[in-house]
């Protein structure tokens, strides 16, 4: 909002990303106005134009959500810590990182009450209560909400104290129908990334070291950023049967036998805006999906003249007639200052499309638009204008993925051994792709020697099939955020 | 979820409102599955047919609030105890109620952090940061999110500890502008209500006593309930430059001095669907509003002969096909229920077009509608089932709204004194209007002597001119949830 003479440079102030990416990152979220730091030791404030791509985000996943049946709900934010309890991993995983209430008003309260790390306890106790027969299930519940994990290191979006989220949280009458669930919504978050976010990513199954407290075994989809370090941007787990042993979920079969309910939780956070950030973004600053983008094109008008602005000002109206219902359109006509310094403040947004309206452009009946993502120009009659634009989006939503998966594979490597893997993340960084037997002391050595983690067993195996001699399915290792 | 023989019984049980009007909304609440208590005391689980009424409201509303200019943030769930301090009478008024956050894992926390019971002081301390000049302002931003507020005593949506709301915030540069969106919004809630939940509203101005704490005055729209209760069902303020004040929220105006920004903040919450609940329903049970309802239309097949099965389903795929992308369907095909039980639950869950299809229906080529608000049946021929029913859920919406003004009519009152007000409340419930003379001690003498509180001095005073002697405004006067 403010136009103080620092805003006015930031542009030219902008880190380069190779010079330090995470400055650059910082500097990004901040300069572009996506969120800022609050006065709560880790939490952030998400501003207008980070909070409508997190909006656009969540409409387009919510949408894939319901689609497969689901129906949201609400649950408490606060859980009792005794029944946070009762699941012996869920709450050594979690316990250390819980923001406890402790008084209500003036009074001290018996018991005290956890801020959400997650919801499986509540929403179990819940389930509980609600599950009867085999007609009540599957039970299909996801949830829009904010969590907190008293994190000590904090940055913007990658890892808050308080982030908001969705998760979903379901319940079957067999183990194959939990299974089936997990790997659904995997192929969800990865529709999801790939298509609405064109964020690239690999789906697989974590190691045992890396999965959800309480899970039997957890699936992630892992992307790739442009300082070649991995993100982990989604999780599918599956939950066995172990809570609903311990919140007695129980349900009468068809043959009248009482049994267990098998579980699966899911969730993306607003951690996805980091990985968008931090997967396109170049020099200039953003470079943001068009199909996520707040604004997918903003007009600058240009003039010198009262005649010129009287006759470019009358032109706009005819470009916002255009395009007003078709594409989300912002018309910059500040008059303090110049189209150049729009056209860096649009750059830096990521505002993926630059429709430039000066007085040759009206003299010609064009709008002159300039690609975000490589610059490329054209003159656009007005007539045309309204299917070009949604064409020219699409075409910078396709580019945006096309140069991340280019990326990718110019930064993954191939390798057969400790020693391989060693030398790989002694010059570079990047995914390694290594077969793997499995062993968490293979992982556990990767780790020390590299600072890589295992990030996934890809579902896909495909892509590696012939290149090792090996007959253990491949794993990705990289270092990761 | 659950099907048992205590929920096959549900209808049958529900209390009758004239009987125990408290009694009925409960069990319409937790028969409807609009919402569950939580195993957190006063806090509530808003189950997903309760949470879809919410969405639609949300959805509608957030329509409404963003073609008003403003555009939706984030701001972090804790405040510091310091910052709520800041202010004197907002911390006197909310203290009592906070809940506080005093272990972070396993550390005790330097400072105390309030679970936010209203935002104000958290944006302001951003607004400080964040405005600059002139141009920067006005600021119009709202935000979605939960809120906590310690309640002795609790009812599901009415008064819970946990709550869901938005809550607008807005800088100007003048007294004027601040008091025109403080108006605004009141009048943005008031069509909302009136247009999508069919809840007539008066607008008005709060006594002193009622505002809001830390504003400079506080406007409502207040409902009136079956039981003759009024409800606030939402509340604009106008913050003055309290807050700016002691936040220092200052911006360098066009002549270059620096002056303090003008407040306002404003906000409606899940207490929204307490008052559809209770301005609407019946002894039958819930009747939403169309506009809002989750389900629009539910569509029960009938049949008894495998043949008849046959045939009633290869024309629910007609009717399937002809309403699915115009109103929001529901076919239940479940088999182990009657279609009289079902009747039944769907009237309880207040859908507003229950569609009959039968062996004679099909023979025919028709459907039966029948409207839950006033019974009244048609046949329908299929070919022109989408735009009757489009037409029949408007005319639904327009009753509903017409059967509470109806109401509220029936139980408004005109009184002219003090004696007269007590005479009323002696005997009967809904609104008094009498004229008032602004004074703190008529006001605090009704409540004492009759339970009922000032709602509100309406902004529309035209229905009162000629009708009291006194030329001071009229009033009304409600007991209220």
């Amino acid at each position: 909002m403010s136009e103080t003479q620092d805003d006015k440079s930031f542009v030219e102030d902008l880190t380069d990303q190779s010079d330090d990416f995470a400055r650059w990152y910082n500097e990004v979220v901040r300069k572009a106005q996506l969120a800022d730091y609050a006065p709560v030791r880790g939490c952030m404030v998400i501003r207008p134009y980070g909070f409508g791509l997190w909006e656009n985000m969540q409409r387009l996943l919510d949408a894939r959500i319901r689609a497969t049946g689901h129906q949201n709900a609400y649950f408490p934010v606060l859980i009792p810590e005794s029944l946070l309890k009762l699941e012996a991993e869920h709450v050594e995983g979690f316990a250390p990182q819980v923001a406890w209430v402790t008084h209500g008003g003036n009074d001290k309260l018996e018991e005290r009450l956890a801020i959400r790390p997650t919801s499986e306890a509540i929403i179990c106790r819940m389930y509980s209560r609600w599950i009867e027969s085999y007609r009540d299930l599957p039970v299909l519940l996801n949830q829009w909400c904010n969590v907190m994990r008293w994190e000590k290191v904090t940055r913007l979006f990658l890892r808050t104290t308080e982030f908001l989220w969705q998760e979903g949280h379901t319940a079957h009458a067999t183990a194959e129908d939990c299974q089936a669930e997990v790997l659904r919504m995997l192929d969800v978050y990865r529709s999801f990334a790939e298509t609405d976010l064109a964020l690239p990513v690999h789906a697989g199954r974590k190691s045992d070291a890396e999965k959800f407290a309480g899970a039997e075994m957890t699936y992630s989809i892992e992307a790739l950023m442009r300082d070649g370090k991995a993100l982990q941007a989604g999780t599918s787990h599956n939950l066995g049967q172990h809570f609903a042993k311990v919140f007695d979920i129980t349900f009468q079969d068809e043959q009248g036998r009482r049994q267990h309910v098998h579980q699966t939780s899911w969730g993306v956070s607003t951690r996805l805006i980091g990985a968008v950030i931090m997967a396109h973004g170049d020099d200039q600053g953003l470079r943001l999906p068009p199909r996520v983008a707040p604004i997918q094109a903003v007009v600058v008008p240009i003039w010198r003249t009262p005649e010129d602005r009287a006759t470019v000002r009358a032109f706009l109206e005819r470009v916002k007639g255009a395009l007003t219902e078709r594409v989300r359109l912002h018309v910059d006509d500040r008059e303090q200052y110049t189209p150049g310094w729009k056209y860096n403040e649009y750059e830096l947004r990521g505002v993926p499309l630059r429709l430039e309206v000066g007085p040759k452009d009206v003299a010609k009946g064009t709008v002159m638009s300039v690609r975000r993502d490589n610059r490329a120009k054209e003159s656009i009659p007005l007539e045309s204008l309204a299917p070009r634009v949604t064409t020219l989006l699409d075409e910078v939503q396709a580019a945006l993925l096309e140069s991340a998966r280019a990326f990718r594979a110019e930064n993954t490597a191939f390798a057969s051994t400790l020693e391989e893997i060693e030398a790989h993340f002694g010059e570079r960084r990047g995914f390694v792709a290594a077969p793997w037997d499995g062993s968490p002391e293979f992982e556990a050595q990767v780790r020390e020697r590299t600072g890589a983690t295992m990030r996934c067993v890809p579902l896909d195996q495909a892509p590696y099939a012939g290149r090792f001699r090996a007959a253990h399915p491949v794993a990705l290792f990289a270092r990761a955020y």
